[in-house]
């Protein structure tokens, strides 16, 4: 693109970005009405008039007071590669009505992002409500047609992120995460962002094959209960030999050193054992899948009966496993009462440590999962029970509890004139004004406040008093001396501009800061029950300019 | 693909169906387990043992009684295109354990689902729990890898179509309906999927451009309230000349012929307006609208105040337009008492009508949109409102009463050996067998029953009575004459055999038949407030063989 600066012609050119994760991202991807209003726009001849609007929620999900903001990357890689293709023209040459003059199409076509300029938080950054995470700046046609793609972008990346987070915080550190949801998630590219946020929001990694390739997401999983009910009895096992881990010899029949040690465990008096014979198919299938994968054996246990059943399989299989000099990973549960049968199947592990003297044997691995979600886990908690690893799905990808996030997209500025979005409900009301927004941080080094400003007035300093009044409320306000400020909108996509871009973390730094992020809250925001709201506010520079705006909008009213 | 029939190599040519919509389905979009599965039957020999698999629900969705079947097109193309590519298989070799045998790469790179067939309920057909809405068959180890993307392309589908349909039916049949929430869906494909979907359940256009393109669904959109408030005063408009509709003249001022009809109905007596001065950024931004779009002249009118400024700065430009021969669509309603205002609108725009002698501007169409979902459309009702047409979101597109359907995917058959998946909960315990499916009308043209045989039962036949059984209860059954029988399960994928192969029918017939098979239901299963269950059930012979199979793989407890 070339633009003139100081009356000589200039060659602007673009960052050089990959397109977004998801083909199916085009600049199509949006409304009809950003069409319509972009051609309202340039039949006025107003399409290059320069917009602000700022991308912000109204609200924290989940019933909390925080939200981890996520979604960025894709909307760059978005933005970096918008331009129409001849044939997205021609349909929208089709779409709109007959009497659209031909010069608009022209237009389309030429247009890109390199007028535009995107201000974002980092990614991974614990947000809160009425806070920009994205102001874009641009001529008004180009920045309408951002919006519904950047909004779709950054919605559901930040809603199930901090899903992912509250899963974490109920968990706790120690525990391993595991997403399960590709099968219950909404759509494939549901399943695919599903896994890649989960990450970011603390999961240590997914069952999806696709995100793990895509991302770099360690990829787990073993079997499932079709695999065991395809056995029906050892006797199909026609292979049985299998070579000790040193490679020194090969076991030749490992079915008969799997039944040896059931028989052993069935007899053993002090395992009082409840068990008589444990089914057949399921004791084929782990020995079948231990021949396959014998190192970190991993069986599901709950095919017939946990107790009865699975536990004694997997433990005939994973002795016998131990004899070649193999250490097996564990079991998972998808049924039943996790709290007690997790308890039992530990008690059975310690004691089949203690009976065959097998050092470690108790602290075998125990997976937990079927519909799990918060209150599920909390539940756990507060029953007890020997879970260290957990496999969620529906509630972790569908965000079930709350589907959506608001994310709304509103005009701010325009020509320099700041604009504001009234509504007879306050929470509705926007903020105007092209502002910067910073976070101060207190003597315990927890963020105390997050304060938006006029874009012209003084950054808040170190050990400085500043006031920080709420946005809407008059009385609401406080002094603050901050220990520690930070910027919180960054230069992610300058256009053609000679600002300084930031660079995209890759996805593990994203996943750091977000977890470092969400340890550096006050507890007392992050808690489950009646968190405690973070403040969010403007200057009282900012608050005077607001209100004069409003009253200067609102119609007076005429009570009859 | 090759193979040997009566001694004869036989040369096998499959379908050629396209692929998936999104690019970003490919065979791994699927769980990591599937793959350790599919090692672990290729290892023990065991991977090309025929299986049978039932895809189906166990509740319907959000509290009622019925669920539209979806999602089949995308499953088919993703079967008939099922294929590795070496990328894909590297990557697998990376991440599956090294001890993995080389020969089982050189397997998955020949595989496709040549051997495979699907059977399946036509794609926006009513459907019920435990009825396979996907029966496959195949190679256990080819059909274990299609079990995620399949469940993936399936659930979500059919739970926005159902969640589609049940605010059709809320709505009523009259009412144009529009799905609105690209913005807030799960992802990019969350936003296209809804689209379509939302369409096959009875939706009437979307705004989503990307949708409309792929899927030729009409396409709805004018203006946000980003673009009233992009506009600051009519000065603002230069050219303001409108043609007439006739192309007889020009208009050459269209800005005063607005202004004077405002003036007319700020005076009018009969019309008791209870505005002093519009908003004038409204006023620019709807004539500006105006001149850009004379046809069809839609405009939101809630930026400031409904009916002090939107609705007055409405009427004078529509009546501008008028007088150039141009006939106006009417206004959004995006916030707000909707019930209220759109009777106020209308009474508004009748005594228009009455006052200026103008025909049918009371009739002027009527949208709301803002967070509507089943409840605040039935809530409109019981109110009473002028609302012609609805502008559907969040609420719809993200299934937000219920984020997801439990679709699962069952062996029922291997090597001809029906298997069953028990659980102590006996609504998840399995229907095994491989089996066939019929829908039983009664004399009044309902449906009244769904019944599943053995494969090698005869058919249910018109005028012969049968006695249809609850799978598990055994005093519920019923002797039933069927008026009418139809077959459920179709061939939609016949790999490379003789099979007769349905084809894929085009998006509108799927939508009609979903309309049509959503009337034919009798109504006291589709009320909202507690319908009626359906029955599904088994034959005779079935119900024996499942619950001797039962008995026979169910451990026998013993109470200590």
């Amino acid at each position: 693109m070339e633009s003139k600066v100081n009356g000589q012609t200039k060659q602007h050119s673009l960052p050089v970005i990959d397109g977004p994760t998801n083909p199916i991202v085009t600049p199509l991807l949006t409304d009809l009405y950003q069409f319509t209003m972009a051609y309202a726009y340039w039949k006025a001849g107003k399409h290059q008039e320069r917009a602000v609007f700022d991308l912000y929620f109204r609200k924290n999900p989940f019933g909390g007071e925080y939200t981890v903001f996520a979604g960025l990357e894709e909307c760059i890689k978005f933005i970096a590669n918008f331009k129409f293709t001849e044939d997205e023209i021609n349909f929208l040459r089709q779409t709109l009505s007959a009497s659209c003059e031909d010069g608009f199409y022209d237009y389309l076509q030429g247009i890109d992002c390199s007028d535009v300029e995107v201000y974002a938080i980092p990614e991974g950054t614990v947000v809160f409500p009425k806070i920009p995470l994205l102001r874009v700046e641009g001529p008004i046609a180009v920045v309408q047609l951002l919006e519904t793609p950047c909004v779709n972008l950054i919605n559901y990346a930040s809603l199930v992120t901090t899903n992912a987070a509250r899963h974490r915080f109920v968990a706790g550190k120690s525990k391993l995460l595991l997403e399960f949801g590709l099968r219950r998630a909404q759509g494939p590219d549901g399943g695919v962002s599903a896994s890649k946020y989960s990450y970011i929001g603390g999961f240590d990694a997914t069952s999806n094959v696709a995100a793990g390739k895509m991302f770099g997401i360690p990829l787990r999983g073993t079997h499932s209960h079709a695999f065991i009910s395809s056995y029906m009895s050892l006797d199909e096992i026609i292979d049985k030999s299998l070579r000790r881990k040193d490679g020194s010899s090969n076991c030749e029949d490992f079915v008969s050193l799997v039944q040896t040690w059931l028989r052993k465990i069935q007899w053993s008096n002090s395992l009082r054992c409840i068990f008589g014979e444990t089914n057949q198919s399921e004791l084929a299938a782990f020995t079948s899948y231990a021949l396959a994968f014998p190192e970190n054996f991993l069986a599901l246990v709950d095919t017939y009966d946990v107790m009865r059943s699975g536990i004694p399989n997997f433990c005939a299989v994973a002795l016998a496993l131990r004899d070649l000099g193999y250490k097996s990973y564990g079991i998972r549960l998808d049924s039943g009462d996790l709290a007690y049968l997790s308890c039992e199947a530990r008690k059975f592990f310690q004691s089949i440590e203690k009976e065959f003297g097998v050092p470690d044997f108790g602290k075998m691995s125990i997976t937990a999962s079927n519909d799990l979600n918060e209150e599920t886990l909390d539940a756990l908690n507060k029953q007890g029970h020997e879970v260290d690893s957990y496999g969620i799905g529906t509630y972790l990808v569908t965000c079930y509890a709350q589907a959506a996030l608001g994310v709304v997209f509103k005009l701010v500025e325009i020509n320099n004139q700041p604009r504001i979005k009234l509504s007879e409900d306050v929470s509705k009301v926007s903020i105007p004004c092209k502002k910067r927004c910073f976070r101060l941080f207190g003597k315990e080094g927890y963020p105390l406040v997050d304060i938006m400003t006029g874009e012209n007035e003084p950054s808040p300093k170190v050990g400085e008093r500043i006031l920080c009044r709420h946005p809407f409320q008059e009385s609401k306000r406080a002094y603050v001396v901050p220990q520690h400020v930070e910027e919180l909108l960054r230069c992610y996509w300058p256009g053609s501009s000679d600002k300084k871009r930031e660079t995209l973390p890759p996805l593990r730094e994203i996943r750091e800061r977000c977890i470092k992020q969400l340890e550096q809250m006050r507890p007392d925001h992050m808690r489950r029950l009646n968190p405690t709201p973070y403040k969010v506010s403007v200057s009282a520079k900012l608050y005077d300019f607001i209100h004069f705006l409003w009253l200067n909008e609102a119609p007076v009213g005429e009570l009859q």
